[in-house]
């Protein structure tokens, strides 16, 4: 048992963060500026110049496709990458410009698994470039999507075609114009028996007829623009059968498979969130002065500091533990350790980012600091890739099986 | 002691609900169509239409101006009012259609309290008339607002005019085109050995020069518009002497004097918004299957409808009990509860709209349903009117107070 | 709506808080020297000299059965009494001395409402003169008690007789020599097709062969002598058949009248706890130093000092609107009411004693001051007459059967 | 980074589990009724013939001083001592057997590192045998014993001797007829303007004339016996000049030094409590029907079990990197990890036995199971070597270093 990072992993923790510092940081107004200004101009759905500037800056640094597994090309494992989600996590919009940004990393990582050639060479390349993005329509607005079971899109073979019919939403990413290929989760065999083999995934062109973005959700007022959370209707659309991913009937299977990864991405962010709020906090309240003292000199903040420092660490050393056991034995058997996660991080994030905006007054609820943005970000973690009841369900049933 | 409404109340009760029933709930979407299309048209700025159209019909139903002091022109007790704001409550654009929303309510009742006849015939009688609409300018992006004596705007008198240098956020309906006049915070004797005598009040128009909107706030990402929070920057305004409030100096004595009966009112709306919300929660739960059966059947959800309604009753009796107290013994003896509600209304119905988020999912964190508005509003409340600190503080005070 | 006292409640509260504190206060630790002392001769169970000097002296000013409903025999409305109980409550053993403790209170109810007049006669005249005391066994060891259908007991009729063979728990009072009678509950029909009609009651004297006292309970380490909340072994107990209660088959009936008004005294008592341990807190924080200035001036315990105060608040708010209920529309329209009490009052008293013991370091966990025991006391209520989970579920029911 | 044991550390973890799964486990129960034997005999203050009867077996088997740290005789890190801590706080009595119980593991560790050879030869070394036990008498009642300057009790030279006066309480192990040694902190220097220079340690014979025992605080009820927490008042205790631990005015520096480590064995043992509370919930959860099906299949307690084992797990990990870096580091630089763990392992336990007990009914809160206990224990923990106030503004200190 050893708590130290490897020399191999200090190294890149140093300079992501310092690509941070000189980069990112700087210009983290930037990008709310240039996505207002589009905003007013009548196209929020715009990319930002800021990120595509510093693309190709983080990709001559070696900082590119981090997330890339290291059984698929790739040179870090689960633990050496999470340490640096957690940095990038820190500015919302950083991860895009190492190409480490969800959707795309979990798409991507579906088709370097999954995909023929003939749908790596069409679409994983570009988007291991950067060139495109991707969208993931899973959820959908009139069922609970937290059972699979529920899923109503039907993805139907006509000869060489499939034909999708379906209406999602929450298909982040789906905004951007840039954004070409959606997977698409459906039914192909709703009556099959076994309720875990009723599902396909299907990959869908963006600009396939049928496909009608309906309009664009917003996260607590954010449109999140030019990112953006999209829902999307599928009438009639025609994909060819070889856009089916591993084969009919194997959906559920791919998103077991794509959940593990994404889900230490998302939690890692989320502490580097976390983390970012605290500093805000401990700052501003070293700042302010009200009743004749420093608030940081507040009691009452004292609880609060501490409580947000418990937290993150050990929302921290877990979420390394389940990184190190998708590495060693495999996200089934640490399928507990992903589940307990899923709901800690955010959870924990949230209310250390609550604290942090009680700390900022009126300025933690607005745009003049990226916590509003961020405790939104968590809340909608908790409902993300299944609320936290389910997975707390889960866990209690492992639990529960331990005993006769 | 006496838990049942009298007669009158209920009857007002009835009638009020019997408009929302007819009038408001059924057009609810259609203020948030109408300023997405203001948005969408490049100017989100202008007054809905269906809140123009309803007004007149609330009027002609003696729905009007229902928050006026019964010592000052009204019919009803604090009491008798209180019920009648969760009623309105329970949609956020309401209150205005009734000439009932803040901060046009606290802002009438300073000038019906201390406004002199000529104030009062050139602004408060446009207000009562929901002619025109105010803010009122107390908050400052630089300092600790919670702590009245860090204000840092000046109102210096030159001649026959006071001078206003300044710099405000948080003015709430500063963005409708129709709001005419600011009751603006600022220190006039800023030496003054006594902190609660070196603030006034004065009247600034909003079309007087040198008053600047900076930008529109946005809670969490919501703009709040037509209403909206404005930052707004006041730069060598010049004001008549006629448009100081009550005196130089006197401007902690309102402020004390304006809360008491806005925190009732908030403290009731958001109680409104808390039973909106559990109502939801409920009918989404029994609406939506998962795993087998309704998910108003999953035992955790008992737990928490559980929970929401034992503390909305007992939020509601609290909030009653304040109002109670302001009628009979006044402001000055009800502080503490005044404080308590302040601090525990909104954290109750944050609470209660985070589970009917949840219960919603990717539903409850956007615009398809009021939750995630409502949440975001009473996270504000958490800070507006001093952070909930500041009273826990005043009410420990208050208690410790009891003992030697 | 009134949120006053009549002038009948205060005075009433006012002569009783005079007898506390001439009379209870003073001689709080007689009590527990008393017990220790009997406990240290090896014989924990004699009733204490002092609650029976007290009685006497009680019953002259007229505070003598005060829970004695108005339509069988009483004075007061649950709604007078209830806040008596409040006043009874800051003093653990204070209640008996006013003839007002449970389960007697309970199981005199219980007779004046369903005895016979033999009944009466036998068991509730000497109750009502405070000469014996009284058990009420319902709860078993072997089985989920909440689940009134899980009933072990047996109550066989054979003759003239009936058979009870049962094993009971948490029997409370039962350790008192004076405790002669017991109210057993068991099945007389257990494959009644109505799972409510399974269950009788039946008057079991304490001394009837075939009785056995197992061991006392121990309520985290406290015995509770000479009270006690005893083990029974119930053994081929044979009773006359006079000895039912209302007649085979409702015990359930029973049951359900019963816990109501006993609820209600419970939750007041505890409001009563506290506000005891409120103001020990505020007294010791007062009182002690630490890093250079009164604890009580320490932040973190003005947050807690203030959510103290409106917790308790509210929670007397809504116990009283269930007891004006009770009086008003009877206890089954006040089922939601009366479920919600039971889960809030101990769970706040419970909070508010915690941070009281917090504030008393050492000595708020050992002998040196009452906190201990009403935590332990008020951790039992959460369990005893059905744990939260079983009132939170009916609460939730209740909520969820408004809407189709 | 690596987050399995080392083989050795299995090794002994498979070691100690067979041991208390041969040994300790079956007896569990045995020494709770030996205790209430003898105290129903007159005298609980009698060590159990279980206890006596285990350690040679341990002794055998080399499951012995496990705790001695590495640089002073022993075999095992900080890290790899701590999991074993975890296994033997399964059962509250199970460390004496392997003589490993606290209060002796601090006092050995402040003689092993502090002690002059005579002072280890004649404590230290029947200390290490497990002939005799020892106290640590710090806190006193009159004071906020947290604040170290609070000290009352007067250590004073007069010639060859130092002269003791002062009333200490929870005095833990000192009910033990075995208990032979105090190590008694006190103010030799009272007036020393370098606040932490002002108290030393001195050995004081627990039968020094002027020592005398006042009473046994019972913790919640219990009293613990035979260990006891004991208040004890010296007044002119008089001991050689040799009995000074390390020399005058170091008491505060000895106090920092011992507390690390029990910190991490105190902290690991609750963490077993914990894990046998949730053992316990699950088995009962599984075996106890409610309502028609299994109480496990009630969905509420699907969250319980889940926040349990998420908590857990997190504490545990923290927990250990605090040993690891105890072990690499030093507990200047771990001292915000200590303080962390401090806080959160007896919270943490807390809430999951207190889940545990809601599981269990009335047996829960009685000697039914070692749960009460277990809770009682972990909320005076939340008290004993200061208070969680007091370590969370430590530990927010520290981070609020870190900026400007």
């Amino acid at each position: 048992m050893d708590f130290e990072f490897s020399p191999k992993v200090k190294a890149l923790q140093a300079k992501l963060a310092a690509f941070m510092e000189t980069h990112v940081h700087p210009s983290e107004n930037r990008y709310w500026e240039e996505a207002e200004e589009n905003r007013a101009q009548g196209n929020a759905w715009v990319p930002t110049r800021i990120v595509e500037e510093l693309k190709p800056k983080a990709r001559a640094e070696g900082l590119w496709n981090l997330w890339r597994p290291k059984d698929h090309g790739g040179t870090l494992t689960n633990l050496e990458y999470a340490p640096l989600c957690e940095i990038m996590g820190r500015v919302t919009w950083a991860p895009e410009v190492f190409n480490c940004s969800a959707p795309d990393t979990g798409n991507m990582e579906v088709l370097l698994r999954y995909g023929t050639p003939e749908q790596q060479d069409r679409w994983l390349a570009p988007l291991l470039e950067g060139k495109i993005r991707s969208a993931f329509l899973m959820t959908e607005p009139g069922v609970a999507s937290s059972d699979a079971t529920n899923v109503q899109c039907r993805i139907e073979r006509r000869g060489v075609e499939y034909v999708i019919n379906g209406h999602k939403w929450w298909s982040s990413g789906a905004g951007d114009p840039r954004c070409r290929i959606y997977i698409v989760m459906g039914k192909t065999d709703p009556d099959n028996a076994n309720r875990h083999k009723q599902q396909s995934m299907v990959l869908v062109p963006a600009d396939a007829p049928g496909v009608k973005i309906m309009r664009a959700l917003r996260v607590f007022g954010f449109d999140d623009a030019p990112h953006g959370h999209m829902e999307i209707a599928l009438k009639d659309v025609r994909v060819p059968a070889a856009n089916m991913l591993l084969g009919d009937g194997r959906g559920f299977e791919i998103a077991q498979g794509r959940l593990g990864p994404g889900r230490i991405h998302h939690c890692m962010r989320v502490i580097g969130q976390a983390e970012r709020a605290l500093e805000l906090m401990c700052k501003r309240l070293k700042k302010r002065v009200a009743f004749g003292k420093p608030v940081a000199e507040h009691g009452v903040w004292h609880e609060r500091i501490a409580e947000s420092r418990i937290r993150i660490e050990q929302a921290r050393l877990l979420t390394l533990k389940a990184a190190h056991m998708m590495d060693t034995v495999g996200n089934k058997v640490a399928k507990a350790e992903i589940a307990m996660i899923k709901v800690l991080a955010p959870t924990m994030a949230q209310q250390v980012i609550d604290w942090a905006i009680q700390a900022h007054g009126g300025g933690g609820v607005c745009q003049e600091f990226p916590l509003a943005w961020m405790y939104s970000w968590n809340r909608c973690l908790r409902l993300a890739d299944g609320p936290d009841e389910v997975h707390r369900a889960q866990i209690a049933k492992i639990e529960l099986g331990k005993y006769l």
